[in-house]
This record gives structure tokens, C-alpha cells and sequence, in this order.
């Protein structure tokens, strides 16, 4: 392993530190503050770590948790686009995945394309491994709003219906993720929280 | 599925958002805040990603990766213990293995189980996964240190004597870890961190 490389490796650690101030809109479980980017990937990672002998046999879960500790980390440069702000939403992609690119530029060739197509095949969620990953990161906010008592949802005027039209396409194509996310209804609709 | 299993599922992920509470003792980049454990867990799973082309051929990178996931769990009952505090060292293997075990009965038996497992292979670092999993945990906060202006080293009067006693003896199994580790090392005496 060159000098060259292992200090490209460094730097973007310490480039990607930059995740953990990326905010937002869900608050953790104390009401202290906002969750970051970094917290968010953590959180899904284990998502996959906690369902993954529930889900089809053949997936690769792993491939899943790289995925996942990945997908975010376009919004160092790009910000984080909340799921119900109509207008960010509209170029939301092409935002970030400007912003990904460039981050991962700074990475070794080999690495650069690995990481590229990981983020790719997270963003298009067609193979299924995309669409678990994508799922997961679906659910997440869901379980981050219920820790903090729906206070995202309040705030920003979303509505129970709001919150399943955007939601279910990420989601109705497996079973498991469709019971864990009608459970989560459930509770919002006990609850009150939107 | 059973809704039990999903249920005691949704309440581990809701449990662990606590990570996101226990404070570790070095701050962020923009040092507005101390770092925590969920953080500290994706940022070492990012090290295992970032540096796993270039370890031992035969090694199972996802392992250590889901290793890093979990690794400090333990800490959202136990506390985060400092490196260098002598006291708290001396009981920290027990109160942390207590707290986990505490933690990992929230989960299904199974789960449970392989948790428990990943978590001592991890603690007692004999095999080649456990190795690595340790390094990244002790060279993580080595990075957070230099991306933070070493203020934790400088607080808690933490020498360059003081890291190199503690660290090296997790590090000096592999090569590539070692040259990670040396230019680390390089870093902290130019900048005079420690």
C-alpha cells in the first residue's frame, strides 16, 4: 500500500467527518437536537443487521450495510433534502448525485467506482438489494419520529396521508418491510402523531 | 414474520437510538460538540470499507464491519470509558460485557446469540477479524483527534508517550495498519498535538 494511497484513504476520512453536522429534520430520542447524516446511516445499517434472516434468502446484506453506510454522504456538499419539501425534492437527485461524484473523487480510482456504483445502484433501486437498502432508509424516519414523538411531522405540517403516499412505493415490494411498516402505522395512527 | 419478532425488533432500534447519547470524549470537526457512539460506529465501519482492499486476502470485511455496527452498544448503559482513564479501565471489560449482555436480551434468541458472539470476538481480538475490528476502533479516535486539533489530549493531558503505550499493542499486527498508524504518528508531532 503506497504513502499516496493510504493518505487519500485519511483524508477522506476525515473529509466524511463533516456527515455527523449534516442535519436532519427528525430529532433523537432526548429532544436535544437534531439527528445528523452519520447517526441516520448508522441507524439504517442496523436495520438491515436486525431483519436480515427475515428477509429472501438470496439477498446479499452486506452489500446492503456498504450501501448503507455510503448512501448519504453526497449531503455533505448537498445538504439533506426533506422527503416532503416538494421543491428540493424536484432536483434532489441531480443535486446529489453532483455533489456525491465529486466527493468521491477524492477517493482512489478503484474505490471512486466501487463507491460510485454502490451509491447508483442504492439511488436507482432496481436490484433488490437497492430496493432493501432503499426500504430501510424509507422506514428509518418513520422509527425516528416515533422515538420523538412526531414532532418532524408536526412541525412541518405532514399529514398520516402525506406520510403513506411517499412512503409505500419504497416499500410494497416485500412482505416483511410492508409488516414492519404497517406496524409503524399503526402506532401514528394510536398515537395521534400525524 | 411474527408481530412479536417485529415487535422486539422496532423496540432494539428504538432502544439503540440512545447511542446517539453517549457522549465519547473527542469533539467533531467543527468542534461545536463531543462525538457519540453512533457516530463512532459508522465513522469505524467507514474504515473497514475504505481500507479493506488492502489487508490479508482472506479476511471477511463484513464481519468486521458489522462488528464496528455494534460494537458499543454496551455503552448505552455502561458509559463511554476513556482510553486513558486508569480507573475506569480497570472495570470496564465487566461493565460493559454486563451492560451488553442487558441490551442483547431485548433480542430475539437468535439475534441475541449471534450479537453476543460477533461482541466477544470483537472484545477479545484473537482472530483475524477481531484484530481488525479493535484496530480501527483504537486508530478511529487517533483521527477524530487530528480532525479536532487533539482538544481531548490537551484536556485530559494525554502525552504522545501516553498514545503510543496504549494504542500500538492493538495495532502492530498488520502492516497497512501500521503504516496507518505511523503517519498518525507523523501527524501529531508536526502539529504538536501531543
Amino acid at each position: 500500500m503506497t504513502s499516496k494511497r493510504i493518505n487519500q484513504l485519511i483524508n477522506f476520512l476525515k473529509e466524511i467527518d463533516k456527515a455527523k453536522l449534516v442535519e436532519r429534520k427528525v430529532l433523537i430520542s432526548d429532544l436535544s437536537r437534531y439527528e445528523n447524516d452519520a447517526e441516520h446511516s448508522w441507524h439504517t445499517a442496523m436495520f438491515a443487521l436486525l431483519f436480515k434472516d427475515d428477509l429472501p434468502k438470496n439477498l446479499d446484506i452486506d452489500k446492503i450495510i456498504r450501501m448503507l453506510l455510503i448512501h448519504d454522504l453526497g449531503e455533505i456538499y448537498a445538504g439533506d433534502t426533506f422527503a416532503f419539501d416538494g421543491e428540493g425534492k424536484k432536483t434532489q437527485n441531480k443535486r446529489e448525485m453532483k455533489a456525491t461524484k465529486k466527493l468521491f473523487r477524492r477517493l482512489p480510482k478503484d474505490l471512486n467506482q466501487e463507491f460510485l456504483k454502490l451509491y447508483n445502484e442504492y439511488e436507482e433501486a432496481e436490484t433488490p438489494e437497492g430496493k432493501f437498502a432503499k426500504s430501510f432508509d424509507k422506514l428509518h424516519p418513520i422509527l425516528q419520529n416515533l422515538i420523538s414523538g412526531g414532532q418532524a411531522w408536526k412541525k412541518h405540517k405532514v399529514s398520516y396521508e402525506d406520510i403513506d403516499e411517499h412512503k409505500r412505493q419504497f416499500l410494497n415490494h416485500d412482505k416483511t418491510i410492508m409488516k414492519v411498516y404497517n406496524i409503524f402505522l399503526k402506532e401514528i395512527k394510536r398515537r395521534k402523531l400525524a
